[in-house]
């Protein structure tokens, strides 16, 4: 298991990436609409990764509508660092390995996240306050 | 510039770093009394990391005392996500380059850090939300 990646909730993605491009001397490397969200990646790896490790990145996310997970931590604790990721190969039996530990697990089952990856979230009460999200590319 | 490390804040590092030891199947690289805090590295790497590029890192940063920012943070927030931390060969010049981007700087130069770094941080209001440090090795 390795860092993937640092979701930032973000009322404006667009004007954040470019910022963030900027600022850490990088670029976006991939942007979709997603989940009524628009969510952006920067490339903030150090050169030195492999067809099989990717990143890590920056995800930007932005709500297009008032509803969903990001509008919710929007309006609660306005924009900021959301949650972190580990890529896995395999999210089912990492998730088993939470629930092996005690954890409350917020995604039962691997979903579809995106950029076609699949995902889970763990729920931050048993992870010292951090969302983790597993993620499979 | 590359990702270096996501910082945590918790009132139990000892704790937290058993479980995502655990969680994240790694280990403590790192561990240090620093300026009021307990501060432990994890290594969240994918192995590819050579001697100019490590990590990245997970960070758990427990305060010792009433103290400091972490403390501030702890009592304001509760425990959780609390920076993202960039690596660059130059800390001054990724100030200054800051600065030219019009950004409010915590840190107008680059000051002692934890494991023997130097670092800088970035006041979060001009960066979406997120308190960005960098570090230079």
């Amino acid at each position: 298991m390795h860092f993937d990646h640092v979701g930032v909730a973000t009322d404006d993605a667009a004007d954040l990436a470019a910022l963030f491009a900027d600022l850490f001397e990088t670029e976006i490397v991939h942007e979709e609409e997603f989940d009524g969200m628009r969510v952006v990646f920067l490339d903030v790896g150090d050169g030195e990764g492999t067809e099989d490790s990717h990143g890590p990145y920056l995800e930007l996310l932005e709500p297009l509508t008032d509803e969903g997970s990001i509008a919710r931590f929007l309006d609660r604790e306005g924009p900021g660092i959301h949650h972190v990721a580990l890529a896995t190969e395999d999210v089912a039996a990492a998730l088993d390995g939470a629930e092996a530990l005690g954890l409350d697990l917020v995604d039962e089952e691997p979903r579809p996240g995106a950029w076609g990856h699949q995902v889970a979230f763990l729920h931050p009460g048993s992870t010292g306050g951090v969302l983790v999200e597993f993620v499979e590319h």
